[in-house]
């Protein structure tokens, strides 16, 4: 029986500010993106979130970032290698007392936003990813996108990698994201990302976008949560992915 | 033999601005208290000092503070108790991870600034610092000043309390600090200060601002690096107490 | 015939978060209170609220606060007076350059917040919030409570000054505002707040707590815009104020 | 006669922390680049900066940043148009406030650090701080490196530009500077700069890197503030820019 992780952000408001309805989504995911404080994510807010996460048995990961709260994370920034590798592993230990305190552990982290996208492609920064999750604990598994440099990095590291794929993302037919600039970019229409979330599942292929079959092993799918109709929509994948035989579970 | 531990505040620092001088603080005291970015402290400075402590021996604390960089944490907050624990647990957990990668632990914690000054006499605070402490670790230690409201709580609480003494600060006749506002309230005298260390690091007593016999029990002396002449001091307030048979060293 | 002037705080939304519903609020109040920077407001929504109150003729003001996104500006602050003064000053300046570049100008200051509160009665800080609208402009009105150390020294400075009343908030027997610790301090009964706005508007008097009529001069009412239903109720207040004969207008 | 403008990042301390002798540099240029809060300079800072300007007939510009107190606005960032422009009104609107208190004017605008050596190149960028300062002041001059990005687009907006040149850097044959990264970047050698700087303002000519004779017509020096030596330096620039018959002033 096939298994897959859903992940998805959680804890993204700040102070007045809300932004997730992490309630809600802690009751699909079984991984969950705790904002770190650097571009979301008050400690109160931190905490709040691992102690329903814990309670209902939802690993917690550390969704690091750039330190840009005005940008929310999504600006790349060129931080120098030392003092990124440091904030990363700032914001793990910040999030690791609130994971612990709920009676869990933070079990992976997952960049967030702009650095996300950068150390798919930029090996510098990867690199200090890689040094920032080493530094906090050299057996914290690291979750990206397939092919980055980021967990070819983490794997030669020693650290545990696992991919993840977007179901409601198109694919090139080299496997790799179609960027948001162009037409057609995310798939909107709900119950396409439902069968989309079961064929990456179920096969590990989807239809790309010139609509050849594709492989994309992830061992997690990552679910959005910010938008409206995203938990309605999350509820239908992971209800589907059940229906379908597919055991949803975080990842080993 | 009696024994003394010295504490200064170290790593206060932010970004491009530096403030102690913290390689030559390091040479002299047995107990370093490193800020954790909330009033100072950037992530790498957190790292390189930890770093430098380990070398030496030197016990890792927690410097937290209200969130106010642009105030160095030294503006008074009415921060709400659940905000004002989970930060505190957030800036451990932060320095948490920089001290276990260099091989050493948080080993204590120390309010700094205008959070110092409050948890004196505000319970509420101070019973929130408690929350916080023990949202990290139910067995730190808390540094602070003999009869605050800090120090009472974290010892009903279960957690070790250590006191501390300043022997630049005049006392009144009742053992507290002559506020900062009076005249005299600083002893600015070198000559003063060291003979007054070791009057604290010998007996336990100290002349009051009226000129009175006082005691002021402590086990730690803390002192100040940030100004011009300060690490000089300090190396002949330590070179003092040793050569008078007090074993300087950091508290059990 | 009488009039009153509306107003709400605008634009407190920060990057990625949103807040108000300033597109509605705008088509209700006569006085925008735009936030500038230091609880809330990025400068691209600081500058896109300013084109809009410009184009509809809304008046736009300065909402003045502590430095503090994390707590929206609700912590009361010990801002040493040359720090507060200054940062008032700041805010105020750098909303001009929207409100001028939409063809209007800032018209008044109102504080936002733990600083709308601590000027009621901390004649300190009021007289540095005085001193940083001086800098900015010495002929720039004041809004506030009535009886308020902030409107005292501001006329003493001679400053104009505008009083503004809450029509969902409950007043004591001296006309000053229950504490909102308290039973009954938020009247949360739409058609109630509608009659006590048209009271205040018309003849400047309204039910005490206890029962008592009591006189509350103001030239400005405060909607508030960040609860469900508000902009509506907001909405219903303009409407019956227009329908009862009061011109709702800014004021002079 | 010909005449040099000297200019010199001022003001670039934050809170507790200090970095340049706005004192010491206020005795020196013409022309203070003053930092607006982004990348340093608290409010108080910047009202104390120009007044010492203001009394000494020092033009204030506004040293416009990235929002990055952290990295000191040494780090580039994709911002958004729309929001770069917004920050850049954002400071100029909130020095203005001071220079005028001050009796003085915002008389140019000068990005600092990794957004000035960005719009140099950056046509994106270089656009968004044309838009932010029009916002602000359709004709305020805007100082920056010849043949950059930044000077063409102002121009072609109609807004004043000044080019400015580096007596302490090395310039390729193109007259472009060499990266900081190579060997020989920097000149460190005072007399040398002395003397650079004498050759810039008369003849617009200097030595390159390659022992070449170029061109590098521009009409400010910019001085630096903030290492050791740099202040004196500073003097000695000016004085042998004033005994060979330069003078010394502000730009037209």
């Amino acid at each position: 029986m096939t298994s897959i992780d859903l992940n998805a952000d959680l804890g993204e408001g700040f102070g007045r500010w809300r932004l997730t309805d992490d309630e809600q989504l802690l009751s699909v995911v079984t991984s969950a993106n705790v904002a770190c404080g650097f571009h979301a994510g008050d400690a109160a807010t931190m905490r709040r979130v691992c102690e329903l996460a814990a309670e209902r048995g939802v690993r917690i990961g550390a969704q690091v970032s750039y330190r840009d709260l005005a940008g929310f994370g999504r600006r790349a920034m060129d931080v120098p290698s030392a003092e990124l590798a440091a904030e990363v592993a700032y914001q793990i230990g910040a999030l690791e007392v609130f994971a612990r305190a709920a009676g869990s552990r933070v079990a992976y982290v997952k960049p967030h936003g702009a650095l996300y996208n950068r150390v798919v492609h930029d090996e510098e920064q990867a690199a200090a990813v890689v040094d920032g999750v080493l530094l906090a604990d050299a057996a914290l598994p690291v979750l990206g996108l397939p092919g980055s440099h980021l967990l070819d990095l983490a794997g030669k590291a020693g650290l545990p990698v696992v991919t993840e794929a977007f179901a409601d993302r198109a694919y090139t037919d080299a496997g790799t994201l179609v960027p948001r600039t162009l037409d057609g970019a995310v798939v909107t229409d709900p119950e396409a990302v439902v069968e989309r979330s079961l064929a990456l599942a179920r096969s590990g292929e989807v239809s790309s976008h010139s609509g050849t079959r594709i492989e994309v092993r992830a061992r997690s799918l990552c679910l959005h949560g910010d938008t409206p109709g995203a938990v309605e929509l999350a509820h239908r994948v992971r209800e589907r992915l059940e229906t379908s035989g597919i055991r949803v579970e975080a990842f080993a």
